[in-house]
């Protein structure tokens, strides 16, 4: 059950560990940050946890969907945006950075957890919006700026 | 949410810290030992989590059940041996210690995880066999060998 790749840990400790980090960000800093009517915006959540440790290392999607609900209590994002860029297109880009624990799996794992928050995004069409990363910075941004409006509009009615 | 006795960490989130620890041991010691054949004693295992995290800290059952079904993939103990003690004796056995983050938490937790035990021995009558810890050690040890000479013998049946 020990993978040699993932440094003596397993997928599941791994799945584990980062619901802990998870449970505690959402008790320390959003929970009361949307209790102060606060607007929170974060790099990643619950989908990487499908996407990273269920499309990429296999794990059972059940098992993740369970941890999901136990450590956000069920607190889902009212928008998610998706970055979306070919896998090899992106290892470029991150070229010069050092890469993390996740980021070294190489190419054909990065292509299975893009395709793990495809599936996603095909799954909750009305909560999470690809955005074609391909494009220009302005133009990414400019598309992220309109959900936004829409979302915080829809909020206000 | 978040519980200052606890420095900062949450109930839950320590709860997903040990379920990732069981997970990790689960996976790299115990469950290679026992399809080695072997017999595997361990300290304390998922009922540490129901009486400590559930009935000590107040967490949710449900919770906690599902954590410890998700980190042990549902392995369960053929026998537990709960040696009881009465708190404040327990404390007085324990003085010379250097406490720990449980420990820590005074007598009144310690009587709640107590009785979470307790509760736990009165649900399982089975697996979980409740020694007296106030008899002299040589008298706890037999009456621990003679529990474990039943659960041998009827696993060679």
């Amino acid at each position: 059950m020990l993978d040699a790749a993932n440094q003596g840990i397993t997928s599941r400790t791994e799945a584990l560990l980062y619901a802990a980090a998870r449970s505690q960000v959402v008790a320390e800093v959003i929970s009361p940050a949307l209790k102060a009517g606060k607007i929170v915006l974060a790099d990643r959540y619950m989908d990487s946890t499908i996407a990273y440790q269920g499309y990429g290392r296999g794990l059972e999607l059940g098992f993740l969907q369970q941890l999901n609900q136990l450590c956000t209590g069920g607190l889902k994002p009212d928008l998610t945006l998706l970055l979306d860029l070919d896998s090899q297109e992106a290892g470029q880009r991150r070229k010069k950075e050092i890469p993390d624990r996740l980021e070294k799996e190489g190419l054909a794992f990065q292509e299975k957890v893009r395709q793990g928050y495809l599936v996603l995004a095909e799954q909750e069409k009305e909560r999470i919006k690809v955005l074609d990363a391909r494009q220009a910075p302005e133009k990414v941004l400019q598309q992220a700026v309109g959900w936004l409006d829409e979302i915080i509009r829809s909020h206000r009615k």
